[in-house]
């Protein structure tokens, strides 16, 4: 009987294989156009071809696994990356490939086709380690990518044009990739959460909302060193006492507003003497949340308050906004289908943002996007220890087969 | 006509010509017990003579220049050190035992000669930069010296006791200095401020109320790291943020409370990325106060506080005081003589701390203490720009020789 096989142990044992295409060391190490890359996608085209797909690998590096529709039907996207960061782990990325090949599997096996075309894709580089660029992949399904990038040279002085042609691609092919967006119905990605939410929260699978905008701040107080011992306190401009109240007020700022993450994440300060006056500090203020607005309010209160502490202590302040990436809304309908479908399969459908970058980022330039978030043990990813357990992945495959039913 | 020598020009003149006694490299680079401490007391001895003080060097590297009073009469001990710090400047410590060389001279050219013995003291080694020990010379005086010290090894790896008998000293004798405190009168210490309070006042000189006691506490606070993009704020435990608050709090106290000093000089996190929530804070506390009940009662206060935070944030905290140092009042009675000597010369005998230790600091334990400052050029040490002019320089000549009148 179908019903007896384990899905859930299935996409264990697969994730477990494909975890040791990896370069040496620790955990996995799967960069993109290297012969680990090539061996990955060949594993996988085996399986998408078990799954009834039909396999072709695009000029941008995306394994693309097709099950056709009826003529004239619209094609559902179901997809993530196969790549890892250096020592990562099993589960970032390539999960949300190997998931969907077995609800495929699953659908299929229990004798339903979906009503459209449905393409699985592997992408080649979301994590952006070895070249200084990344979503190359869907950019160039979604008409975004720059050529310009080609030319970027990575870790090792070649070029990613070179490492592309060496892989058997042709860049200048990107370009002719682009979909018409009147095609497409939409993308859906199945991803680790990377945070502790679900695992807090007792659920397997939950509901992403939108990806969260970014913003960064680079941030400089200079005042005046001294002597701890003979600079009066009213006399002193010490930049780390401005820089202490800024990371409280991001604190209190990010705990205040729904949605909204404030950070510090890096701090020095000069000279750095246990009895020397600050002269100098230096930080970054990263922000995230699912609404532009609301982190974009954040950023310029905080920029007002940094200028305020600065002024009343007579320092200088250099604060520049370094990066911004606006938020991706994960689309409305879609997300619903899905939580519909995490319901039916016993969950509770728990919304939550996704704080990282995706696939679905560039996707959502293309077409509508949902994303399902596996629960992964304490919240761990980019890391060998990183882990989701068979049962969970079992859930987000019957979610994934009810998806499809219901789309 | 002896009134037309100008002291305070005479001061600046000697000091430049000992700056030149130097390691090569800015500023002045004077290590206790080198070729440069021999060039640097040779010329002291000349001077000393000059003023008709009988010269001799103990066995602790101590150039003594000795002025005998009526017999049986109680000695009044004047100095300061000779050493620098490395690529340092030309008034920290030597200026105290060129002024009162120049005062004793200035004296006695009036015909005037104190009615007690005036020893000037030149000291070897204050600031502690060659071993990992100071102050041996005003110790074996006040009979604190503790012999194990002369095992210590220096810079370049050699004992202080080699150092020493290279320099014809005889470091068992050191333990023989000790003075009877019933012969001393007191001990005044001349020196430039190191802070910017009498530049702020407009005074050229001040008197010292007490040399500040210190202490210094190591601080980590220790909590979890996670992803700035997926951990929640309500489930961080953001060892950053903790040291923020105990940062705020340590210049907020020390505003608040008269005569404290609180700074904290170095802070370092890890994991330390953009988009990584701190896991670990390591930073230190240094508190400062001429009052010891005042800078305890303040090392508890923050210890409470660090420790409440932490439990607020659900982090681990290590905070243990590492250094201790009792404050040095200064002489009540020899001080008012100093500042009313400062009056006499057109000073208003303003009164302030030192917060940094001198050979002073080691000398109360031998008998009373008095301090004259000199104001120094925007509070700069310790660096080759460290600067006091010739005309406060002069104020400070006389202000010594009144005192020397007034005793």
């Amino acid at each position: 009987m179908k019903g007896e096989r384990d899905w859930g142990r299935e996409a264990a044992d697969r994730l477990a294989r494909l975890s040791k295409i990896s370069a040496p060391g620790p955990g996995v190490t799967r960069l993109p156009f290297t012969p680990r890359h090539r061996a990955a996608l060949d594993v996988l085209s085996d399986w998408m071809r078990e799954a009834g797909l039909d396999v072709h690998l695009d000029a941008a590096g995306t394994l693309v696994g097709r099950l056709p529709g009826p003529p004239g039907s619209r094609t559902l996207l179901i997809g993530s990356h196969q790549d890892s960061v250096r020592e990562g782990g099993a589960f970032d990325g390539i999960m949300g490939v190997v998931l969907p090949i077995l609800a495929i599997e699953r659908l299929r096996a229990d004798g339903e086709t979906p009503p459209f075309t449905v393409e699985i894709l592997a992408f080649a580089d979301e994590e952006g380690v070895r070249f200084p660029t990344a979503l190359m992949g869907p950019r160039a399904l979604a008409g975004t990518f720059d050529p310009a990038v080609l030319d970027m040279t990575g870790d090792t002085g070649e070029s990613l044009r070179k490492a592309m042609c060496d892989f058997g691609l042709d860049p200048d092919a990107v370009a002719a990739l682009q979909r018409d967006p009147g095609s497409i119905i939409g993308y859906l990605e199945t991803h680790i959460e990377q945070g502790p939410v679900l695992e807090a929260e007792g659920e397997a699978v939950g509901v992403v909302t939108a990806i969260c905008g970014i913003e960064r701040h680079q941030v400089t107080f200079s005042g005046e060193t001294g002597h701890a011992g003979t600079l009066p306190m009213d006399m002193r401009r010490d930049a780390l006492v401005a820089a202490a109240a800024l990371i409280s007020e991001v604190d209190h700022r990010a705990r205040a507003e729904p949605g909204l993450l404030g950070t510090v994440g890096t701090l020095s300060i000069a000279p750095g003497a246990v009895n020397a006056v600050p002269r100098e500090a230096r930080l970054t203020v990263e922000l995230r949340a699912p609404e532009d607005a609301v982190r974009e309010q954040a950023g310029a209160v905080l920029s007002d308050f940094a200028r305020a502490i600065a002024d009343e202590r007579g320092l200088g302040l250099e604060m520049t906004r370094s990066y911004q990436q606006p938020a991706a809304p994960c689309d409305a309908a879609l997300t619903e289908t899905l939580a519909q479908a995490v319901r039916a399969v016993g969950g509770r459908g728990l919304a939550l943002p996704s704080g990282a970058t995706h696939d679905a980022s560039a996707m959502a330039d293309l077409c509508p996007i949902a994303m399902l978030f596996v629960r992964c043990e304490a919240g761990v990813s980019h890391r060998p220890e990183e882990h989701a357990t068979a049962a969970d992945m079992g859930v987000a495959i019957e979610a994934i087969c009810a998806f499809l039913r219901a789309l």
